[in-house]
C-alpha cells in the first residue's frame, strides 16, 4: 500500500474533504454569475473573519504577494519605514521594503524574541515618525505570535500606517482588524483559512486608501486601485485563481459555522497539548510556553541530533510531514503546525512519530509519555 | 436538476477530469519529496511544450503576473521598449510597460488586424533600435494569432530581446521557443494548458538572463533570478499553488500523450469547423478565416443584435458560457473558445446554442446548418 501522509506543517495546511471536494468540480468563468455569486459570499465571510468594515482585496499569489502589494502601494523610494523582525517573515519585510527603495529602520529582535510595543514607540520617536510599520503577527519561523494589538496601538499613535502579516494566524488566534486599528491585514489560503494555496487576502482601511501615492510607477498586477475597482464590479482584472476561490469559499463557511471564538479556543488548546506532550518526552521547547503561541510549536532538536535529520527521517520512513529550522535555527529546531483543519489527534500522531524517530536516532526521551500529557492538556483545560 | 453548464471561454477552459482527480488529492508540502517528484516532472514536460532548453519559471499569479516579470526583470525607468499591439492584451503590454517607467513606442493595429513584420523592422530602425519588443502570439480579444515566428525574427534581427505572452497559444499552436529565437514566452495554466487558473509560466533565454539588471529596485516576488536560484534546489521561494501544479503536471501528461503536432492539428481543425459552422448560419467572421486562428473565433453579432445580451442569454437561459466583446468590439462580437480539453462537439454545443438564442432574439439566421457545416470542417479536411 501507498503510504499514507500526514502533514503537519505551518502551511500548506491539510484541506478538509468538503474544500477539496467543491475544487474539483467543473470550472466556472471568473465573470459568470456563478462566480459572482461565491466571490460576493467569500468576501462576507473574509470580513467577519478580518473583522473589518474595510475591503478585502483577493490576489492570485502567495502570501508574499499581499506582503509586495502592501509595500509598493503604501511606499516607495525614500519613504522611512520601520519593520519590527524577529524571525524570517519579519526580515522578509524589510528584505522586500528595500527592494522598493524604502528607507527601513529595523527594530530587530533576535529569532525567538517577542517584540514589545514600548520598543517601536522608542524608535518612532527616535525617528521623528514613519509612514509605515510592518509587523508580523504569527513568526512562523520561531513559532511567535506576537501582541499585535498594542504593537499595532504604538506605531499607530505615533501616526504611521500599520501593516500586519497575519499569514499564519487569520482564523487561529485572535486579531481584530478594526478594533486594533490595523490599516492593512494580509493572509493567504494555505494556513488557518484550511484551503490550498494560491490566494493572497488584503484588507485596506481608510487611511491606508488615503495614503497610497495614485502616481507611483512600478506595480501593475499588486495595483491596490485597479484590483478594488475591477472586484467590486464583480469584473476581476485579471483570472482569479477561481477554484481556489471556490475552495476558500467552503473553507469559510466551515470556519464561521464552528464560530472563531471557537475556532481561537481549539488552536490554544491544540496549542498547550503540543507543548505538554513535548515536554513530558523530555524536550525543551523553543516557543514561549504561553497560551498566544497557537499556530506552530517549535520545539528544541535533542542535543547531538540535526534537527533537519529529524524531519527527513519522519517523513521518509513514516510519512509525516514536519518543518524544520530556518536561517539560525537550521538543525536546531523541528516545528509542528498546528493551524486549520485540526484536531487532538493530529498532535497525538505528530507527537508518536516524533517519539519514536527520535528513539531510533538514538535520543535519550521519554517513551509513553506525550500522548497522555497532550490528550490531557487538550481535555482538562479551557482556555 | 440543477442546469448542466458548458464553458466555451478562451480560459479558464474545460479541466479534464484526470486533472480535476489528481487536484483533490490530499494536499503535499511544498518542500518534500513528493512534490520534487512533481515539479521535476512538470517542468521537463513544459520544456517539451515550450520546445526550449532555456529556463522555465512558474509563478502563483494570473499570466498577467508571468507578463509583468518579463517587464520588471528586463526593462525599467527609461529603457526604449517596443510593444506591437493590435487588441486587449497587446495594449496590456504598453500600459504594463509604462507603469514600470519604460520609455514605450508601440507599433499600433487597429483591433483584429494581423501584425507584419515589416512594421517591427521599420519602427525599431526609425528609433535606432530598443532593448525589448514585446509582441502578443493569440490576441484572445480578436481572434488574431499572429506570425510570431516572422516578428520576432525582425525583433531579434535588430538587436532587440523579443518576449512573447503566450498565454492563450501554447499547447494550440505552433511555438518554437528556441528555433524561432523568442528569448522569452509567457503562458498560463488555464488556457490550452487545460488546468484551472493560478500559474503563469516564463521561460527564460540566456540573452533574457544576460539582460537583467541585478540591482533594478521594484520586484520581489516576481524577480527571476531569486525563483530561479530556489526552483532549481527544489525549495521555491514562496509558496506554490500545489495543487494546481499537481493538475499541471497531469494535464501536460495529457497534452504530450496525444502529440504536440497532433494538438495542433485538432486545433486547426476545431477553428475550421467553428467558421465553417458560423457562415453556413450567415454570420459573419470577425476573426481571419484562416487555419492559423485556431484558438478563439470572433464572430459579429447579427445587426441589431447586442452580442453582449447574445452572451448574456446564452449563459442565463442555456448555461453556455461564450465570451463577449472587449473595448471598442463590446457589443459588436462574441467569442467561442476552442482550447484545451474540447473536440468537435463542444463546437456544435456552442453553435447549437448561438443557433437557438439567435433565433429567439430574432435574428434571421438559416436554422439546421451549422452542425453539419462544422462536423464536415472537422472531419473532411486535414491540415
Amino acid at each position: 500500500m501507498a503510504e499514507k501522509r500526514y502533514l503537519f506543517t505551518p502551511g500548506p495546511t491539510p484541506v478538509p474533504p468538503q474544500v477539496l471536494e467543491a475544487m474539483s468540480r467543473p470550472i466556472i468563468h471568473h465573470r459568470s454569475s456563478d462566480f459572482r455569486e461565491i466571490l460576493g459570499r467569500c468576501l462576507d465571510r473574509l470580513h467577519e473573519v478580518y473583522r473589518t468594515q474595510g475591503d478585502i482585496l483577493i490576489y492570485t499569489a502567495s502570501g508574499t504577494g499581499g506582503m509586495e502589494s502592501a509595500v509598493s502601494n503604501l511606499a516607495g523610494p525614500g519613504d522611512r519605514v520601520v519593520v519590527v523582525s524577529a524571525g524570517f517573515f519579519g526580515e522578509r519585510w524589510a528584505a522586500m521594503a528595500r527592494n522598493f527603495g524604502c528607507e527601513v529602520a529595523e527594530v530587530a529582535y533576535d529569532w525567538g524574541e517577542a517584540p514589545a510595543a514600548e520598543d517601536v514607540s522608542a524608535r518612532l520617536r527616535e525617528l521623528g515618525g514613519a509612514k509605515v510599520v510592518f509587523l508580523t503577527h504569527s513568526e512562523t519561523s520561531t513559532g511567535v505570535v506576537a501582541d499585535v494589538q498594542s504593537l499595532a496601538a504604538a506605531a499607530k499613535d505615533a501616526g504611521a500606517l500599520v501593516v500586519v502579516d497575519a499569514v499564519s494566524s487569520l482564523g487561529a488566534v485572535p486579531l481584530e482588524t478594526d478594533a486594533w486599528r490595523i490599516d492593512c491585514v494580509i493572509s493567504g489560503s494555505q494556513k488557518a483559512l484550511m484551503t490550498p494555496p494560491g490566494l493572497a487576502t488584503v484588507s485596506v482601511s481608510p487611511d491606508a486608501w488615503a495614503a497610497v501615492d495614485e502616481g507611483a510607477p512600478s506595480r501593475f498586477y499588486f495595483d491596490w486601485t485597479q484590483t478594488h475597482e475591477r472586484q467590486e464590479q464583480f469584473d476581476p482584472a485579471f483570472t482569479p485563481a477561481v477554484s481556489i476561490v471556490v475552495g476558500l469559499d467552503v473553507a469559510l463557511g466551515l470556519l464561521l459555522d464552528e464560530g472563531l471564538e471557537q475556532a481561537f479556543e481549539r488552536h490554544a488548546r491544540l496549542g498547550r497539548a503540543c507543548r505538554a506532550g513535548a515536554k513530558a518526552m523530555g524536550l525543551e521547547l523553543f516557543s514561549p510556553d504561553d497560551d498566544r503561541s497557537a499556530v506552530v510549536t517549535a520545539i528544541h532538536s535533542p542535543e547531538a541530533i540535526d534537527s533537519g535529520e529529524l524531519v527527513q527521517t519522519l517523513r521518509d520512513r513514516q510519512g509525516i510531514v514536519l518543518a524544520p529550522g530556518q536561517g539560525p535555527l537550521k538543525g536546531k529546531i523541528f516545528r509542528i503546525g498546528h493551524i486549520g483543519y485540526y484536531d487532538v489527534f493530529d498532535i497525538t500522531t505528530a507527537l508518536a512519530g516524533v517519539e519514536l524517530v527520535l528513539g531510533e536516532l538514538g535520543a535519550d526521551i521519554e517513551r509513553g509519555a506525550a500522548i497522555t500529557a497532550a490528550l490531557e492538556a487538550f481535555e482538562h483545560t479551557r482556555v
